[in-house]
């Protein structure tokens, strides 16, 4: 009997190849993502930066095309560095992960800001929502990133 | 041996207690949504509009403090259609379906017309990101909603 219960207890564990997700701590480990990625963002290493995006990642800001891929999303971080005083940071506001811990979702709070031509600093505060998808290797990655402006920030 | 394979199956069925998703299947199911959706907006019934918001839905739409809720959500469409010759729709344009089927994400392309002050017909072309979530009783609701100006339309 006790061979039995050790077989059923092997297929079991094989058939499910699933194990149980623990969906608060990806959610907490993707919030730690998306606060490093906003300070890396400071130190203008675009390689860093760029390494946080899916090879495949998808990015849509206001008033611009949409960014597919890494390459163009590359040459997008490296024109706005070109940007007379350009910064953008953000705080991650909240998280939800699929119960197959593979996808997972946050709504976030961005300010950009610059300097114009008469030498004023503007800030646009901005609502976005970043998808992330777990890679290959146990990776998060974030695959859309989409920011609208909000005005309700703008204080 | 014949009873110990069952007896083997049976826990395995049991254990796993997640049947294989068909993610094309679900993910088709989630593009005619859009796409019935888009064409209920058109119809200016707000309650059929709203039911394919989940409860707890988010929408963020740029220039516009973000909706929360059903009650919010409800009110921003009673306000939409106020707009003179206010019109939107939209196609969908991909979507990505979680393993475990309770969760997906889709991009669309947005048309937002309406009159302005003069009688001329503006329209503004928008990339959405939209979310949704599989629901207790098995239907789609879409979670989050966010759009943002995408000039490449504008042809």
């Amino acid at each position: 009997m006790k061979r039995i219960v050790s077989v059923v207890m092997l297929v079991t564990a094989l058939g499910c190849n699933q194990p149980k997700v623990d969906k608060k701590a990806e959610g907490e480990k993707i919030m730690q993502l998306s606060k490093d990625w906003s300070q890396t963002v400071a130190t203008k290493d675009v390689e860093k930066i760029v390494s946080y995006w899916a090879d495949d990642a998808f990015v849509m800001q206001d008033g611009q095309p949409p960014f597919k891929g890494k390459q163009a999303i590359r040459q997008m971080v490296e024109e706005s560095f070109k940007i007379p005083g350009f910064s953008i940071s953000w705080q991650p506001e909240s998280v939800e992960v699929s119960d197959s811990g593979d996808m997972a979702y946050m709504i976030e709070n961005a300010q950009v800001s610059y300097t114009d031509s008469t030498g004023k600093r503007v800030t646009h505060h901005n609502k976005a929502v970043s998808i992330w998808r777990k890679q290959a290797d146990g990776s998060w990655k974030n695959a859309v990133d989409i920011s609208t402006g909000d005005p309700s920030q703008n204080k």
